[in-house]
This record gives structure tokens, C-alpha cells and sequence, in this order.
């Protein structure tokens, strides 16, 4: 990883308790951002964008609010307002130098925004970088607050603005799953269980069946959303409170919901908040169903579009790419396969972020940074494979309507149909001879005289099996008189 | 494994598409269930008692609907209804023989039930067992359904009823941590973050914190469980409804819901519920945060009680048996402990039940088995550990109240308090000073004269400093004019 | 769960460090069993009886050495060796009532089995059951011991017994599969990659290939069950051997090698030993790679047997079972599901398991119980499903040749053969045009004066397409010229 | 995401199977890296540098050895070698575009290679970027190669290389932690089993302990990345070789040996190692164990550093950086933390890694990708995570030893030397009475006269008790005479 001090810089002398270091001149973070990045060079990768936002937006919301409860000076807080704004415009963001694995339970992040956002305020002041006499990245930017509520809050924010847009996306899945249920709706096929034919399906009832599915994960990922509005601010260092004005925690939240326009609420039990991460297991849990629901459909996607000729052959994927690169002419199912590998990915997200909200410790999780680092990148890429997945395969699938029609007529399924007429045992002995001979269902039956030819030619109509009832009940019914 | 078929044993011939097979004379299984037995020996174990009663449920109100639309002669029906009575009054369970890991999606476990039901129906109706010409398991206990819509039933049904146990046990531990609350509200002890020393708390507030979070478990379990009440009878083989009635098809849920007393409604898509196994995954994930909730209160008991001399000390887990076979008068935190290894093992299974949803295929995910093993296995041993956990740990809880006091002052973590009036730089010199030298921090300030005798008295407080607010705000105010 | 102290019980009183307690008179546990029995109701199992034969070889041995030593009295240790050797001969199991689920480290399973070998040895010596001061549950059969070294060693020495076990079915297996490799090997079939038709593969060589990952599976276990053969017995409380005398130290792990005939030795570092768990997350880990190896054979199973008419229909399982309690006829892989079912469950386990190893804390880990319930349940279940594997599924498929080779002639991915003749581009314009037109490779081939009949009869040959080379390379030679 | 096609650039224009695309003029890839680039905008991020080193080895080995068996032009060859030799100078990569989370199992990083090197080679050739007619990426670069040899392969090499990397911080760490247990080897301190006091034990055993657990890992990782040594080149399609001419497939693994320095081996099976990935799996069990062992000793320091005044205090780990915004001279166990963090994150890779795994059908694993994304990260991540253990936290710890030995004088543990000579019944009275009172062990034995002055003194020496053996057995043996 490279060197963030190298030779030939200019620099300033900071100091902290664990004493002087020097910061490069130019730059807005200071000594402790610096001295987390030398800690923690582990992944090489950067915050979130939408979590420095989320710090920006907290560090403006609490400087407006101990202004306005007479902590902070008017002048010093519309400065770092305006630093916050700044990062919001999404200026600034290079300076945020810290791992998103690191230790402290984010006290590297706080401070490197507090660092940051203090720098530029000083600027903003007349001031010169390091010069935190003007603007104090402890006493003045993070006033009435700690790490420890200001993290939890940053994340949970963070969650709930990615799965917004993540949602956005399983809408579009679920309107193209609908559109391709109306559009198939005519295609018998052969369904099948545990891979075996069973009875017949419509293409349409599959692919309504897997926007039912995605509606469901929708909703559950809004009743977890509801679990990201309830924020930890005013809980200060172990969710007590302790140097929180009280005036300020009682308007910190509904500040930041008004900075923000989403309807953030404070938590009921701020100790609660800072020591339980249980919203976020259930947040990732939500995204992990629905990562389970997309994994199926892409399998079954890949297993109907199994061939072209040695396969199932119901359903084509659109062609994206060419599939190899020496089996010339092969497309491959490449969509769904992103969405699987997305899902497992996910799936073993949900363990990382259960055992780090496991492992917190009295007051405090210090394992917040793993569980944001998981999680938002599962609803990222959750959304991210959605999105590929409607505009790349769903909504370009096409039917092989005679395939799938020739399957059904071919099989021996539809004796399930016969079976409320002659019974269990008999339609057995019928199916068995059919698969063993290859006749038709049809021909042994009336062989058999199990059924005159124009009620079989009822029961045995494959649209009728699609839909609930006993084909021919009249019969039946009959029968029992 | 024991064997089915014993020498001397008095025999039965029964036959299905495999072909003839001996069933021991005595016995109300039949051949479909002993093939099973004998095809999956992998636990050794029985089946769940509560799904064998949510068999016998379904079973009646089919056989209930099946008369009442006309497909079912009386006679028949109530025999078959007599038979689900007897199981649901506890008889006949031994003779469900099959692994609750077994193939083939539970089509063994319907039929074994479709057989001990026929067979005992036979004999009500004054047959003998194996004469499924009177009453027949396929065509009369399985009328109008299929495995595909009955095992996911019967999957929900027994999840709800295990849940409502569990949530009684959570609910029961809800109370004891309110009355700890209550009981400890005045004892101030120190907070950590990190496991450092942080600021002052009181040993109440820790667990009315425990208690708000298992109050947001158990509301999660709620949601959790309406999707339980959601069945897919009707659906028959793929969800279509093919070879149920239609009427019957409207009335099975509702004459369900009727037996049992819950409030179950059919599902709104039954062939998205025949092949996704997604709410099942939502149980778990619910059942999982609320194990993660319980390991970390287990942790948070182990380290305030870790000692008795060498450790925390800050409380006393009742002692409940003796604690070591070498070292004499030990006494171990072993109820917290069980309550940490059932939350790893639910943590372990909600990964079984991810997989085995994901690998759902088409119309029917063949997997239930072992999802209905893990998950009725996670809530089961959930409410069994709490049973244990509030009855035998945290109602006999005792604080030291002298030891938590002490930790407090001599603590170096009041020093936040005096942050406000002194700046965060200052007070961090101080603190080290007082780490280093082992002085008190109180001592340092009045040496420095960083604030006087009175002023300091007020700040120090340890109650203020456990409930918002900046200690001596006065003060601050005071200096800002 | 049922109570162990019923109404119109005989007792008898013991005590311990808790206080008093009545026992049942007849039985051979006593009071420390039966206060964790009520302590830990939690699955209402058994222990695994191999883990308490394996502490009947433990207290064997103790029980020789310490004699040896001259700690015990021999006619003490002769009764505690002839009491285990009636556990080992299948006896007194049932007095073994703790729930493999409990807390404590150990210490309830460790002190049942003091308390059982101590009260059968007093009976041995002409005492009656519960007069302690004959056979001493601690003093004695304990003496040198501690549960901290006797538990992991009890946990050891079962699962390499275990192990030793499923590896004898993963052999089997092994040879079953190089059986059906030799059977099927001059059946051509089409070789798919990502579902899609590839280039043709034989049948056999499909089954070799399953039959060289198993290999590898059973070398993993071997380096795994390594890990296995190193205990812990001499470290007493926390490893340091307080208490053990030194010669019994050096003698006691090889006297337990002796009685079992295994090749057990002693850990390098015992305090290393005692609070590591990691051996038991590499077994796991070993069993679980085998896992994913047999899941993906039996989805390969499945998916190459299914049909019989709407699916790939390239080989048959054989018909164990009916498959449907609606769909007459129907056959389903049921075996490979419950192989699938079994490897998502030990997959399950082995997050349980590193998750409860993870969590050990300084001189021990109190969390081997649950390591033992899901490690012993996860090579017990996979021996059991490999067995049913080989006997019911594995030796009894069949192939459809007519079916494979149809599938391969039909196919356009035998284009790939004539790539290194004509180029990628031109090859995959040809396949382009056969798929889209139905049409076959070698016609379009010929039509578009690519390469001569003579040459392309060679070079589409199926069966050279399943070995090395390039079909034709003559060809190329030559034109290189 | 970025766009990769932005108005005002120059473009050429290629075509593929798909059809005509303009590509940036300037660039280095070509059609498919940009159709693949535009399909999975999922991560964001780049390929691992690593993983383009090793195709660049693979693509410069088959050039030779195409080369060497008359299959490749000299020209050709030497012009791929020179482009291939500098990618691995670290050129080039900027144009590795594809995401490493991707459909079409490596596909479309192989073509991204095939493209980048031909574009290179074709300029070196001077000719045009673009004209494939001199270098062409499928039949030249890709020659004798198919996607499902070269990305397992590809995937191996990397992990190996990575895992060379982490295997030396690990025994960095080995080092520190023997040094430490050497510093540390006089300190006695309490041992804890389940965190209540034990016996004592040497602060220099527990680091000996830590070390030998290191030790072990970097063992099972040793055995692991054999595994990885076992190449698929000579595979091509599905390990049947085709395509691959004879001679080139016997020297291709040599070659690429040879080049690369490092022992490769062809697989055994070339079919089995297309279509299996256990390996991966192995090799993530491995580092995962190693996760299992670093997570448990950051607890330990964590534990044994608590404080500083209301914890366990033994230990000080170095301050590394600022541990609180709000409390000031706050010190938190940062660097384990991170350590923690990591493991978790390894953890959850793991499970990742196994689903991938076991979703592999028939001829081949299309999930490589996200196999790589996570085993890459496990592995990287657990390398830099020991780095800053090492050199930020172990090598930097002090012990308190005055406060060390204060806990094992105070404790009741030491009760447990005294039992060989009481028996367990009566030193546990001694111990519960010891507790209850606050009085010493010492004085409750010498006033009960359980034994005399000199003799306890002998028997309660601490230093003693760390080492095997019974304190003061000659007192026994003198006794039982």
C-alpha cells in the first residue's frame, strides 16, 4: 500500500495525546486520521461515499443544534455548516484516508471527518490548517458528541439511503417479472418437481410466481428500513448522554430529519442503541431472503435455458457476450450467474455482520466498521446485480413456445389428471408402463378402457391442468351416484 | 441403526410401484413409510412431535372439506377424523418412523402419515390394517392434496406454535431483566467501551438496556410469524390446484384455521409458496437476531461476574451446580454459557436453512427436511436456554454494590465530565497524568487549578454523569459571557 | 421434557458445594448429574455413545496409571477399570443423562461419568451406590485429572473414531464410482459448462472424475484425523499440570494408546492445547469440503437423471421409493437430496462450530459441548448418507446411451473441434447459423466449403473429442507448410 | 458508475459474436472486455493486480510452448511473451476493466487478457490496435487454452503467491509471540477458565501458547497451499484436453514451472480439477482456522488489557492512536480489534467460498469469480492484519506484574494444590468459606489445622503450581504409607 507521508512534501506538526507527528501541508486531515491509516492498512480501499455524506450531514445537523442551545458560537458553527455542505457537493471526499476495516469502533472516522471538516473550517475562518485554536475538531465539530453515537447513526443513515435505491431496483425486477408474466401467460410448459416432471405450469404463472416472491422481499426490507431511522445521537459516550446539552438532544434528531427530509426518530433506550447492533443483523437478514429469492430465479433461469439443443431449451437469455473463448458460438447465462454469485456473497456478508454484532462488549460494539464494510456492500451490489439483471436478461427473455408445449405432450406428467378417476394405484400402473414402453399416456389408458376417449380428451387438456379443479369432476361425481 | 424388520416378527404383505414388501403385522405404518426408514438412516431420530400434530390438523379439516364438497363419503371422512384425534391426543406418534433428514421433498413423512391414518381409520371402520381398499391413503387421506402443498403447511404450522413458546419464555425473560432494572437502578458502576474503562453507568440501566433490546426481538418474532400463518393448502402438486376442488379450495384453509383456533389464511400466490422457501429464511433470521441478542447479554453476565477475585466482580450469577471436578469451590457462569452455544448453533443453522432455500429448484424446493429439522431445532433450544437462563440465572442475580462503587472512583473516566469545562486537550494531559502516576483525576485538577473545590465536587458526581446533560452547564455558560 | 425426579421414587441424598439433594436410589449418576440435567434442558438428547465409551477409556487408563504411580490404591483402580469396562461393553449408558448442550465446559459430562464409574465401583467393592468414601468421584476416578484435559481428549479420541467410520463409506463410495467410471467409459454424452451444451465428454470419465475428488476428500481426512491422535490428558486444570503427578503425566496418554490401540501422543503444549479449539474447526473444515464435493455430485446426479421425458434423461437412478403422494408414477433422486440436506447441515455446522471456537476465552474454551454436538453430527450424518449413497443410488444407476448420443449428435458444440482448422471467427459464424437454423455443424461445414468431407469426418469424431489433441492436427501441419 | 465510453473520445470499431461495438481507440482491451465491463457494473473495483500477473505468466508459458510444438508462429509467440512480460512489469494493468465479481466463470478476464496482450503484441508487431488478423486474442493468445484451464489456474497461482506473503507475517508473529514468552516467562499471573479464577500460570506460558497455535496454522496453510500447486492448464473446454495439442499439454505445467519458479504440477485429473473446487474450499478452511486462532488471542489481549483500572489490567498494549472523541486519555485495543474485525470478515469469505463451491454443475464451476473476490480478500486482508498485530501491537506489550501476582495472591484458585492432600470435599468447604469470608486460603487451612505451616507454604508456592506435578507429593506418598 503506499506511503501517505513520502519525501519532498511540505508539512505541519500535530500533535495528540500519543504525541507529534507531521501531517502533509496541504491536506484537510490531521493527525489522527493519519495515525489510523498508518494503523490500518488492511483492505487498501476507501469509506463509502454515502457514509462521509451521512457524517456530513450528522456534523451539520449537531453544529446547528448547539448553536441554537447556546454551546457553540454562531460564528464557528456556520462555518462548519458550510464545510458540511461542501462534502455534501461531494468536494472533500480524497481526505477521508482511512480503512473502512479498522479498529476503534470508528473513532478513526469520526475523527477523520472531525479533522477534516475542522481544517476546512478554519480555512473557511481565515485560519490556517492546524490551527485547531479556531476551530477545535473535538470541542467544536464534535460537541455533544461521541464516537459512539455518532457512528451507529452515520450507519444506520448510510443503510437506509442504499437501500433505497437498492429497493428501486427490485421494483423494476418485480414490473419486469409482471410484464413477462402477462406476456407468457399462454405458454404451457411441463412443470417439474425435484426436476422430475410433474404436472403442466404456464411460463406466465413462473414468472408471476417469482415477482410475488420479490414483492414479499420488498416489504421485508421496508419493515427493516424502519429499524435504520431510529438513530443513536444524544447518547453520547456510552448512550447515557454524559456532556449531551439537554435542549441539544432533544432537537439533535429532528434537526438532522429536517436537514435530511427523511423521517429520522431518536432512539427509545439510547444505551440500547449504542451496545446492540441487532437492527443491522436484521437489515442484512432481509437482504440475505431476498438474495436467497433471486438465487433461485436465477437458477431456474439458467436450468430453463439449459441447452441450446442437449438442454431444456424453454427459454432463451438474451445474448450480452460472446460465452467462451474457445467453444465458439456458446452464450452463457452470464447475468444470472452475477446474481448468483452476488447472493452468495451476501449470504456469507449476513455471517460476517452476526458475528460482529456477537461479539460486542458491555457498553459498546466496537465492530461497527466490519458490519457497515459488509453491509453496504451487500445492498450495493444487490442493487448494482439487479439492475443488470432486468436491463441484461429479464426483460429480454424470449420463449420457445413449441419446445415447451412438444415437452408437455411428451410426458407422462399429466397422468396426475386421470388419477381423482381411476384412483392412485391404477394411474401408477399406467404411468409406470408408459415410461417403460414410451406410449403415450393417452394410448394405454384407453388401451386399458380406463376412460372413454371423449372424457379423456377433457381431462387430459393441458390448460385446464394449469388452473385449479379436477379436469372432468362431473364424472366423478357421477361416478359416486 | 436399529433394524425395522426383525426375525420372528408377524408380517404383512403391501405393495406400491416398487413392488411387494413385508410390514410387521402390528404396525400402522405401511410399506411407503418403511421403504423410507429404511432409504434415510441418517439421524437416527424421530420426527418433531408437533409436526406429526400439524399432520393430523391438516388431515382432518382436508378430510372435514373433502366431505363437505362431496369428493369424500362420510363415513370414510370421519373415520379419518377420528384417527388425526387420537394422534392430536398424543397416540400413535411411534409409529412415524422416518428421519427428519430425508429426501424426496416429505413425501415420506406425508405418507407415513397418510398410512398410519388409513390404517387406523381402516380399523375404526372395522377393517384390518393393509385393506386400504376401505380406507386408502393416497386417494382418501391425501384427497386434494398433494406433498407439495401439505409438508410446507404442516412446516408453518408447527414454526408458529414452537415460536409462540419461545416468545412466552422471551417474554418471561423480558420481565426478570425489568425487574433487574428496577431492583439495580441506584448502583453506580463503571462503563466500558472497548473493555476500557469509560464513564460511569448505573448496573439498572445496563439491564433495562437488555431488556428494550429482547422487547425489539420479540416484536421482530411477531412479524416473523405472520409469515407462518400464510399455508398452501390448495395448491396441490405445483401450486396450481390441480385435482382440488374447487370449493375445497376455498374452505381448507378456513376449516383449518377453524380446528386449530389460529388465524391461518391461504396464501395469495400458491405457486410462488410452493417453490420459495423465503419466509421460512425470515423465521430464521428473526429466531438468529434474537440469538445474538441473547449470546451478547451471556458475554456481558460472564465478564461482570468473571472472579470472584482476580475478574470484574461486579456481579454474582447464582451458583447452580459446582463448577469444576479439580479445583474446589468453583463456581461457573454455566447458564450464560449454554445460552452463548445454543445461539452459536442457531447461528450455524440459519446458514443450513439459507442454503437449502437457495437450492430450490422450479416448481418445488425438495429441501424442506432439513430446514423444518434446523429451524424447529433453533427455536426449540431458543426457548428452552431462555427457560433456563431466567429461571435459573438472571432472576438470581446479586450486584456487589461496594466493588462497583470503587471501580467507579478510582477510575481515570470521569475525566470526560470535566471535558466540556476544560477542553478536550487539556483533560486528556490530565488523564495520562493520572493513568501514569496513579493519582486521582479529581487530585490532578485541583493541583493544576484547572476548576475549583465546589465546581469540581458537583462535576464529579457519578448519578449526574449517568443521565444527560453536561455536568455544571452553569458553569460553561458562566465562562461563555 | 420429562422430570428425572418423579413422585413414589426411592432416593437417596448426596451433596455437593450447592448443598443437599435427593437422588434416585437405584441409579448410578448422582448428584452432580442431576443438577446439570435439570440446569440444561435444552435438546432433550443423549450423549453420543462413543463420546462415553471414550471416557470410559479415559478413566480406564487414569485409573492404571495412577495405580501404577502409586497415587490410587490398587484395588480402587481395579474396580473404577472394571466398571468402565462395562460402559465399553455397552452398559450403564443410560445413567449418562447430561444434554449434549450444556454449560460448563464439560465439567456436568465429565462429572457424570466420575459419578456412574464411582457408584458402579462401589458396588463392585460391596458398597452401596452413593458412599463416597469407598470410590471418590473427584478424588478417584478424577485423580489427575481435570475436565479442562479430559474433555478435549474424550472429544479427540471420537472423532477420530467417528471419522474412522464415514472414511470406511467415503472408500466405498470411491470404488462404487471407479466401477460405474469402468461401465460407462464408451458412452458419449455432451459435456455442458454453465448448463450449456460444450464439447463432448464419456460418461465414464464424468464418474472417474467424481471418484478422484472423493479421493482427495479421504487424504484431507486423513491430515485432519492427524490433528485428532494429540491429547490433552496430563494438563490437568489449564494445562500446566498442577496435580498430575510427573510420572503419571509422561505415562498417561501412552497407557490410553495401549487399551484403544490407537496411535494417540500427547499435545507438545498442553496450555496450548487447552484453550485452543482450532484441531476441531480443521476436522470440521475437512468434513466439510467433503461435503461440497458429494452436494455437487448428487446436483450433478440430479440433474443428469432428470426427466424421464422433460428433462436431460441421461441416466436413471434407480426407483427407491414412490416419489409422490399425488403424481402417480413419479420417481425422485431422493437419495442425493438427502445427501444435499446432509452437506447443508454440516455446513451449518461448521459455522457453529468456528463460531464456538472463536469464542474461547484465555486459559480455556468453554464451548466444546456444542463443537461436539454438531462435529460428532456432522461425520455421523455424513458416514450414514455416504452409506445409502453407495447401496441405494450409486450402484444401481443406469445410463441411456441411445439418449447420450443423441444429445451429442444433435449438438453444435462439437464446433469447437473445427476451430483450430478454420479459426474462432469463422467457427462461431458457423455455429451461430446452426443454431439459429437448426441446421447441423457438418452440413453448414461442408455447405460453405470450410473443410472436406473426409477431413471433417475425422474431425468431428465424438469419441477423439474426449481425449488430448487437436482432431486433425495433420491437417494444420500440413497447411502450415 | 463510470462510464467507460465518453463523448468526444476516439473510437475503432470491433465485433464479436454479438455484433459491431466501438471501443476507445487508445485502449488496450477490446469488444468483449468492454461488453463484460458494461454487464457487470457490480463492485467498482478492479481485478486483483496478482491474478493479471498470473494470466500474463500463463498467456507468455502457452505462447513458448505453442511455440515449441509448431502449433504458434516464433513471430507471434515472441511478441505475446514480450507484452506478457510487461504486464508483469506492471504495465498494462489499467486496462483490465472487468469487475471481479462476474458472470461467464472467468470468461471475460481471460478474453480481457487475450485482448490486452494481442492489442500489445499486435503494436509490437507494428501494427494497429485492433488488427486482430496479426495477433489474434482467440486463436493465438488464447491458443490451446480455454477459459476453464487458464482461471483455475490462474486462481491457484494467485492464491499461492498470496498465501507466500501471509505465511511470512505469520511467522513474523510466531517470533514476536516467543519473544514475548521468553520477556514474560517469570511473570505469574491468574489463570481464568470460563473468566473465573483458576490457578496461576506464567504470562510467558500463555504467549508460548499463542506462538504454538501460530505454529500450527502456518502448518495446516503449508498443507493447504499444496493444494494450489496442482494446475488445470491441458485441460482447455471441460479437462478432456480437446483442442490442446498432445506435446503442448505435456509441457505447458513445466513451462510455466520453469518461468514462474515456483514447483507447479499438472492435476491428476484434468477433468476432476475443471469441474471441482474443493481445493478453494480447503485452502479457505485453512486461513479461516488461522482467522479462529488470531480472533481468539485479540480476545485474550483484549481480556488481559482491560482497564485500566476497573478491568483485568495484567497487560498494556502500546497506544497507537487517540481512543475516543469525547473521553480524553482514553487508550483502546485498536490494533486487536482490527484483528477481530478481519477474522470475522475471513469467516464469512469462508461461507461464501463454500456456496460457490457447491453450486458448481457438471463440467465446470462458473463461480470462480466470487471464489477469488473473497479467498483473495481473506487472504490479503489476513496478511496485513498480522503485519500491524505484529509491528503495532504484540511487539509492543508490557505486563503489570505487580498487579499480576497481586490477583494470584489474593485468589482462592490456589485452593486446588491443597486438594491431593484434603480431598476435594473439604478444600471445596475451605474455598466457599474463603470466598464468602474474604478471608485467605492460607489462613482458613492453617486454623481448620488441615495441614501445617511449613508444609502449606511449600504447597501454595505459585511458581510451583504453573508446572506439572503434585506440590508437596512426598507429603501424600509419607501419608499413604
Amino acid at each position: 500500500m503506499e506511503k501517505l507521508l513520502k519525501d519532498g512534501m511540505e508539512y505541519r506538526t500535530e500533535n495528540d495525546s500519543i504525541g507529534k507527528k507531521r501531517v502533509p501541508e496541504d491536506v484537510y486531515y490531521g493527525v489522527q486520521s493519519l495515525r489510523a491509516a498508518e494503523n490500518f492498512r488492511i483492505t487498501g480501499l476507501s469509506m463509502h461515499p454515502e457514509i462521509i455524506n451521512s457524517l456530513a450531514h450528522i456534523k451539520k445537523a449537531a453544529a446547528i443544534t448547539n448553536c441554537e442551545v447556546g454551546i457553540l458560537d454562531k460564528k464557528i458553527a456556520d462555518a462548519i455548516v458550510k464545510a458540511c455542505d461542501e462534502i455534501l457537493a461531494g468536494k472533500l471526499h480524497e481526505y477521508f484516508i482511512v480503512d473502512p476495516i479498522q479498529g476503534g469502533a470508528g473513532t478513526s472516522l469520526n475523527m477523520n471527518a472531525n479533522e477534516v471538516i475542522a481544517n476546512r473550517a478554519i480555512e473557511i475562518l481565515g485560519g490556517k490548517k492546524g490551527d485547531y485554536s479556531i476551530v477545535n475538531p473535538n470541542d467544536h465539530v464534535n460537541c455533544g458528541q461521541s464516537t459512539n453515537d455518532v457512528i451507529p447513526t452515520a450507519g444506520k443513515m448510510t443503510s437506509w439511503k442504499l437501500i433505497e435505491h437498492a429497493q428501486k431496483q427490485l421494483r423494476r425486477l418485480y414490473t419486469a417479472l409482471c410484464d413477462k408474466a402477462q406476456e407468457f401467460d399462454h405458454i404451457i410448459k411441463m412443470g417439474r418437481t425435484q426436476m422430475q416432471d410433474a404436472v403442466p405450469i404456464r411460463l406466465g404463472q413462473e414468472f408471476k410466481a417469482y415477482s410475488v416472491a420479490i414483492q414479499r422481499d420488498i416489504n421485508r426490507m421496508d419493515k427493516a428500513m424502519d429499524e435504520m431511522l431510529t438513530l443513536n445521537m444524544g447518547g453520547t459516550a456510552i448512550g447515557t448522554g454524559l456532556n449531551a446539552d439537554e435542549q441539544y438532544l432533544r432537537r439533535i434528531v429532528p434537526n438532522l430529519a429536517q436537514i435530511t427530509g427523511i423521517g429520522f426518530i431518536q432512539a427509545y433506550d439510547l444505551i440500547d442503541s449504542t451496545q446492540n447492533l441487532d437492527p443491522f443483523v436484521a437489515v442484512s437478514g432481509a437482504v440475505k431472503a431476498c438474495a436467497v429469492t433471486l438465487s433461485k430465479i436465477s437458477n431456474d433461469l439458467r436450468l430453463m435455458s439449459s441447452g441450446p439443443r442437449a438442454g431444456f431449451g424453454e427459454i432463451n437469455l438474451p445474448a450480452k457476450q460472446n460465452g467462451s473463448s474457445i467453444m465458439p458460438g456458446k452464450v452463457n447465462p452470464v447475468i444470472p450467474e452475477v446474481v448468483n454469485q452476488v447472493a452468495f456473497n451476501i449470504i456469507g456478508n449476513d455471517m460476517t455482520i452476526t458475528m460482529a454484532a456477537e461479539a460486542g462488549q458491555l457498553e459498546l460494539n466496537a465492530f461497527e466498521p466490519i458490519i457497515f464494510y459488509c453491509l453496504f456492500q451487500s445492498i450495493d451490489t444487490l442493487g448494482y446485480a439487479v439492475e443488470t439483471f432486468v436491463d441484461n436478461c429479464i426483460t429480454g427473455i424470449t420463449a420457445n413456445e413449441d419446445r415447451c408445449r412438444e415437452l408437455v405432450e411428451n410426458s407422462v406428467g399429466t397422468i396426475t389428471a386421470i388419477c381423482p378417476h381411476v384412483g392412485y394405484e391404477k394411474a401408477a400402473a399406467v404411468a409406470k408402463a408408459a415410461i417403460k414402453s414410451g406410449a403415450s399416456v393417452r394410448s394405454l389408458v384407453l388401451k386399458e378402457g380406463l376412460l372413454g376417449e371423449e372424457d379423456l380428451e377433457k381431462i387430459l387438456e393441458p390448460t385446464n391442468m394449469t388452473e385449479p379443479g379436477i379436469s372432468g369432476k362431473d364424472l366423478i361425481l357421477k361416478g359416486n351416484k
